[in-house]
């Protein structure tokens, strides 16, 4: 009716004309204004505070008067008495409208609420996890007329919220009769609401209001490290982030060789699903025992791995991904439960495993395509995982591309001589002089460059030990700026470069960076053999995303995303220089930190995220590298610092290459890796 | 196309005209004839065979000539020198149509073929199993296309059979590679096809064509004895029957006796489900070694118990069931695994509970409801489960009643002086001469009456070891008769019945049956305490069936139906002399043996029969005679022989009820159980 009050919501803007007395949230419902219940308008929750506005709105053309709502009631007094009301808030299942009203929904009200990120360029997240919490008032059990305690329960869910067709789990049925017994007959209930693998299903009943948020688990099972996020259904909020060295690693550091030790193992692959799991169930404990969380209040969870991870976090053998045609068990998203995966969880826990792309670009690679949506990206965009593999995307709204290339386990700062993982005392940061080709450097654990004051004090406990990952490809990188090392990727000799450091190493030069011999510690060089295995990764790395450029018909790329860890450490111009991606302008080259646990992390607060990344991998282009015959070309190609064939124009307008020729005629040395295809790993 | 030739399918009549080349499986596919196939028309599995007629039929206005079908080609022609074919048997998917025809399909190519069963009156089952075999030949992986082999399945699974949205266990999924790649891409998957609780599932994938059969298991799971049939879901067939005591009978011979266990002992609940578990692994163990059948083979499994059972087999504590208002957990029907409920078959084994009636109608009763279907009974039929509880179902097309009631165990022997287990040696028949009162009898083991010669030879082995149910039933309907026992129940003294086997036994007198203490056997009498028992026994059952009457608004029944065990044991004259049922023409009261055994095996055949029993259970009136007044009042009238004030005018047309009465002024003796109201077990 136009005689009743009209109330408008912000910010959606929303507005109607309700009778005297109407509810707020009764009007926000029936405009479809997100306001958050979960007590279902009893007072209980307060998930439905909203802030009445007073005054002129001529914007909204109404004038509020002051009398516009209700006056408080008792529901509300005892509430605002016992818990505490911010000021000018009301609950809104219990202030009624009385006249004309502005009525502002806070974030923290909104069912659909964005989480927080830190990432200016982040995509955001909204909330609307799987796993939500009802609260009901059930009928008592009748003589006259028996049902079922559970028919009942269903009958108050599809009555009170409208859900219908609930299944439950039989752990779950087993204490409804005293959960609701205890709760008098009102109960909160954990439903998950299904989708297209299972029906809608009751997961838990607590008696009474259940005030106690309920918690997912956003997992990134790596080959090296499993890290997981604990994160408050409702908020979104992280509410812990632990990780552990993946125990598989006593099998095989890289997962090729866990591959193999499960085809010369009988039960081997057993063996490694086991590990795998019961690492799993560490981390959990140790997770929820850092929030302070009961492992049973944990309801859902969200998985991305690699294919091989995949498959023995599942129990499938991983022998046919060990071969053309790299066959996956299972390509498509899975819907399990923790009982099925034997995790100690609370036994209704959903597992949610993201879709594989293919048989090398994993369901961690799903996760990068749902955190950084290329699919949804106006430019074209070339998304990089960084890691044994290199998981690459290339795509924009018409089209997204995928492929993944074996780089080996060099960007680790593995299969490098003086190589180590990133931790204290490893070098990460490198220049050097082109005059004097003496290198300066930091290390992991000081902001002081080596040539720096204080330098050798702030690196006493930790000494000089090894070059990570990052420090390599800086350090060839800088050797090939200040011509140490020439385009084949040869080293020069001392009367070819100036510089005694420069040091025959069996038939090849070696270029040594620190000597810490001295001290105790160790001789660092770059050989022309560690010189090789970078090429040979950054070859594979780049010719991958060449081929997809090649697919996609484009000879550049707008912007590059350098997702992983790793990616995080890697200096933009450097890899430019190595040729380890393609050319572009430096500002357009940004990190993505871990994007597949970001990826991760939406699938669980998210359900229609999932099915979008289901959407977004079955549309997705798959290149398998392994049968391209460019491939191989771009690869041998890309074997050269930075390439033999592509101009890379953007890069030489910033910096200038030494041509510089270390070939004396000769082979360059026995081991010509460069053009040596790596196995996958 | 008219000019097509004409084919007309036998049984169903179905015609149509197709293409000369058409394969006969393809017509009947597109006319909706029932001809079965697994394999899909590729000439392997067999099912389709069918019997071409040949020569004139007037009825269908078609000739036949001799060529109306292709030559027997090389895939008919292995398969008949292999496998053997039946004379005039072809293989429906290898011949086609050349000319017009008439089809003949047998019993056994059609899908839905009709169960053999013994009883004539007996519902006939139509196989329609929830589990289902399907041959699928399977893409192979392309890593230009890259997909899983779960994905691939799919697909072939929706082309070739149309069913789609397929979920898979995990546990098969783990297999799935090895079978696809054994089978060279030919598997034969068993199929669950869904239901309201869960989507379709691959549950077993073989490689190649899967000969064997798949079973199911059709379980009776009673508070004495766990029953089951084990049953070729092809065919419909039983392959083998077994049954065990339940192992609860430790913590108690009645079920009431097991609930007080499960109060009085902190994890008694938890013991009892162990318990039952293990027994009901045991018996599943023996069955399948019985038919020489795998475990893993069995894939699907269907429950039917009293409500206590059902909570005790699924893990849920029966306290509830104890105490007014006898809630149930959960009343409808349940689809779970095997492995979730701690079975020993394949772990993806499905499992089906019938739905409960009521917190004391469970889903035995139901079963029973299925077996016997009062909902589709033109006239008005009875149906009493007689056990321990006896189920009570009153209706017909229009509509069913149900309600339960406490009988207690003297029906089974149990609480009478001499009673026993139905087993070798115990007097199962009786009759006492009217003038001697001298009983003859028969036990069980020998066929003699025990007045004829060669009896003593006959039970030497057994001995004469007590009074089973069905003969306490007899014995005490026959002392009636005979004049021993008057109306209200009491045994007359020796110089009121003329008989000197009526002896004083404390303040009662007893009835001497045998005297077997010469030979070291025992002395059977029925005392007066046994009386009370039978008339409290019978009282519930009576009061129950004539309380469902009432609310049915009817004072007869047209028929009446005995199930259980026992019922089929029960003499119908003497079960009526008790006044233990309605009267009703001795020709209408009919046993259908273990109909809850039937309805278990009706829905394991036939998916379709779940829906239809979950509706019928729905609209079953549910009466709970507990908060009844009448049912105390048909109960005080019940407890005499066979009623103080209904007139029995059918049972008083064929015997002489002697009018006795041997109450001299006193009460009959202390314990007046026949009005004390029995507890509930």
């Amino acid at each position: 009716m136009q005689n009743d009050p009209l109330v408008v919501f912000t910010p959606s803007g929303k507005r109607g004309h309700f009778p005297v007395g109407t509810p707020i949230l009764t009007a926000a419902r029936q405009l479809g204004v997100d306001l958050d219940s979960v007590c279902g308008g009893r007072g209980i929750c307060s998930k439905c505070q909203i802030t009445p506005s007073y005054g002129e709105f001529a914007k909204h053309g109404v004038t509020v008067a002051p009398d516009a709502l209700s006056e408080w009631n008792a529901v509300e007094e005892r509430y605002k008495s016992k818990r505490g009301l911010i000021d000018g808030r009301r609950l809104g299942c219990q202030a009624t409208v009385q006249g004309d009203v502005v009525i502002d929904v806070p974030p923290e009200s909104q069912v659909h609420k964005q989480v927080v990120r830190k990432r200016a360029e982040a995509r955001e997240i909204i909330m609307n996890p799987a796993v939500k919490l009802f609260y009901v008032v059930v009928a008592e059990p009748d003589m006259h007329d028996p049902s079922g305690d559970l028919e009942r329960l269903r009958m108050a869910l599809e009555a009170q919220w409208q859900i219908s067709n609930l299944q439950i789990d039989l752990t779950t049925l087993q204490t409804l009769q005293t959960a609701l017994r205890k709760g008098q007959w009102k109960v909160t209930c954990a439903i998950h609401l299904g989708n297209h693998a299972f029906r809608p299903r009751i997961m838990q009943v607590w008696p009474g209001f259940h005030e106690e948020p309920i918690f997912g688990l956003a997992v990134d099972l790596g080959s090296t490290t499993i890290a997981a996020h604990l994160c408050d259904l409702q908020s979104g909020e992280v509410v812990a982030s632990s990780g552990i060295m993946n125990p598989q690693i006593r099998f095989g550091e890289d997962l090729m060789s866990r591959v193999s030790y499960t085809m010369m193992n009988a039960g081997g692959a057993a063996e490694l699903t086991a590990a795998v799991r019961g690492g799993m169930n560490a981390l959990f404990s140790q997770i929820a025992a850092e929030a302070g969380v009961a492992k049973t209040d944990i309801l859902d969870a969200v998985f991305v791995c690699n294919p091989v991870m995949h498959h023995l976090f599942l129990g499938i053998d991983p022998f046919e991904l060990g071969q053309a045609p790299f066959a996956l068990a299972t390509s498509d998203a899975l819907n399990l439960t923790a009982a099925e995966l034997g995790l100690d969880l609370n036994p209704s826990t959903r597992v949610y495993l993201l879709p594989c792309i293919a048989g090398h670009v994993g369901a961690d690679a799903a996760a990068v395509a749902l955190s950084e949506a290329p699919d949804k990206s106006e430019d074209l965009v070339l998304v990089v995982d960084v890691g044994t593999n290199a998981e690459i995307l290339l795509g924009n709204r018409e089209k997204v591309l995928a492929c993944s290339s074996p780089t080996g386990p060099a960007f680790e700062g593995a299969q490098i001589s003086s190589g180590q993982r990133a931790a204290p005392g490893a070098i990460e940061r490198v220049e050097i002089d082109p005059v004097t080709k003496a290198p300066r450097f930091k290390v992991i654990g000081s902001d002081l460059w080596s040539n720096e004051d204080g330098f050798s004090e702030a690196v006493a406990s930790t000494g000089i030990t090894g070059i990570c990952g990052s420090g390599i490809i800086e350090m060839v990188a800088e050797m090939r700026l200040a011509g140490i090392v020439d385009g084949p990727g040869l080293i020069g000799a001392p009367e070819l470069t100036g510089t005694d450091r420069c040091i025959l190493d069996g038939r090849t030069y070696s270029y040594l960076v620190w000597d810490g011999t001295a001290n105790g510690g160790p001789r660092i060089t770059v050989t022309n053999r560690d010189i090789r295995e970078i090429q040979m990764a950054k070859a594979a790395l780049y010719s991958g995303a060449r081929l997809l450029m090649d697919k996609f018909g484009v000879d550049k790329v707008d912007r590059i995303v350098l997702a992983g860890a790793f990616g995080a450490h890697i200096s933009p111009k450097h890899a430019m220089v190595l040729g380890m991606i393609p050319d572009a302008p430096l500002d357009k080259v940004t990190s993505a930190g871990n994007a597949a646990g970001t990826g991760a992390r939406i699938a669980l607060l998210n359900q229609d995220a999932r099915a979008e990344i289901e959407q977004t991998v079955r549309d997705i282009h798959k290149i398998e590298t392994a049968i391209e015959p460019r491939f191989q070309e771009h690869f041998v190609n890309a074997s050269n610092i930075p390439n033999s064939v592509e101009p890379f124009p953007i890069l030489n307008s910033i910096v200038t290459l030494p041509d510089v020729n270390f070939n004396q005629g000769g082979s360059s040395d026995g081991d010509s890796g460069g053009r040596r295809r790596r196995r996958r790993g």
